[in-house]
């Protein structure tokens, strides 16, 4: 895969007075690309599209971006798709221009190489020190203002930890550094409740539509640590490497359990790995 | 003024991979020039080396910034300078690269041509129904994620208020929208001490030392709203605007104070103005 990126279509700089640099003023989208298909796209256009809302911006056209994305996607094997759409340029100051123009940053990059034994044999995770800060306005889309998290990226060793846990200053489990949370209590599947902190993954919504489908009663509630040391089975989702199981978070160790199983069968099979 | 702006000094574009747009991943400062000087320019790279510190990022060589810095400062009349330095490029994913290296956009614009009534009879404020989110490991630097105060600004009609007050979300005073607020209560300056949320500014330092310069007692403690309603005097600061005294907040008017009167003079008299 060509490394390849595109501001509003054209292989250019971004004009560097963007309100996506200024201000964080924006929204963004991984999408994982296999073989000419973005999987998911039109959930990953969903949530795009309602962070506009919420962000009071205008949504972007949507077939714009379909076409955009679409025909930049590589037809052999996988990628990983980005898109950036932020409030444009503006005057300096907060205060956004009244009739903003979006711009869309789009690239494409090599799919990772995740070593096998995340998908077979599940992760390590860790509890990060960095307690996520509460703001229900913010919660749940995914804007570009990431500090926290690369903050706690800052905090695992990647050689032996593969995502952190992280919990807002409440003390509610939010989610992964770059991913979303799932336990398996009894035969109940629970994922935090995304109204304080932390993003609502597509993945999340995949798992959760497939709990659905296969008879798996899911929650979207609130979990504290102790919940999820005391889980049956714990795995976390996100929509380019979908679903690893967790062996070990902090000193718990944790089996690859049979609902993480079905619906990582019902998913994808491999494609999900 | 002509408008200038420049990445790594050039006169082009930001690579669009920039972790500053993809994560709110770096710093900013804003810069009152006045007939080519800087006003505080060591304060403001003392807080930008802060920033960066706290951000486990390299400080920027600070010769290169003061030369670029000051060779790009009009040399006639007054203009706004920013400076935005961040982690610069890296792979796709929050976690820093090991070595970075930072990315500097300056940016020169013109004066904003501030009404005369806001600093002789004062500004208008109205608290801002959002509260500001808790994270004190991001409290006090001026960090590139500000979607708070873009959502904080919608509340506010320009024509009728020109700075929010924005509270916490456990209930403490934090500053302005895009300043910082200090009381006057008999006899001694109060400003909210940045510990959770908000902004350490460059004018809040000036104004704190010259506060200890004219023997006027000054403390940095938790204020709420009541607090400020009580106020016998009411301004916010920010480093281009200097001092604002406030004459009203919400339903609440205020008078113009000695003690506001006697820190405008010492500053800088009309400079700060």
């Amino acid at each position: 895969v060509e490394t390849l990126c595109l501001v509003n279509g054209q292989r250019t700089g971004l004009d560097p007075t963007d309100r996506g640099l200024a201000y964080g003023d924006g929204l963004f989208e991984t999408m994982a690309a296999y073989d000419g298909e973005i999987r998911w796209l039109d959930w990953h256009l969903e949530r795009l599209e309602e962070g506009c809302r919420r962000l009071a911006m205008p949504t972007p056209e949507r077939s714009t971006i379909v076409d955009e994305v679409v025909s930049n996607c590589p037809t052999d094997g996988r990628a990983v798709m980005k898109l950036i759409v932020t409030r444009g340029l503006g005057a300096r100051g907060y205060r956004p221009p009244q009739t903003p123009q979006l711009t869309r940053v789009l690239s494409v990059s090599a799919w990772p190489d995740y070593p096998d034994a995340y998908y077979h044999t599940g992760i390590r995770m860790q509890t990060c020190a960095l307690r996520l800060a509460e703001s229900p306005l913010l919660a749940g889309i995914k804007h570009l203002c990431r500090l926290e998290q690369v903050l706690a990226h800052l905090e695992l060793d990647p050689k032996h930890v593969q995502q952190g846990l992280l919990l807002d200053t409440s003390g509610r489990v939010i989610g992964g550094t770059s991913s979303n949370v799932f336990i398996v209590d009894g035969q109940e599947l629970i994922t935090p409740a995304i109204t304080h902190a932390g993003i609502k993954g597509v993945m999340r919504r995949v798992v959760l539509a497939a709990a659905a489908e296969i008879g798996v009663r899911a929650t979207e509630r609130e979990l504290h640590l102790a919940d999820v040391l005391a889980a049956d089975e714990l795995f976390v989702t996100n929509a380019v490497f979908g679903i690893w199981p967790v062996r070990a978070l902090d000193e718990q160790n944790f089996a690859l359990g049979p609902v993480t199983m079905r619906l990582k069968r019902h998913i994808g099979g491999d494609r999900v790995a």
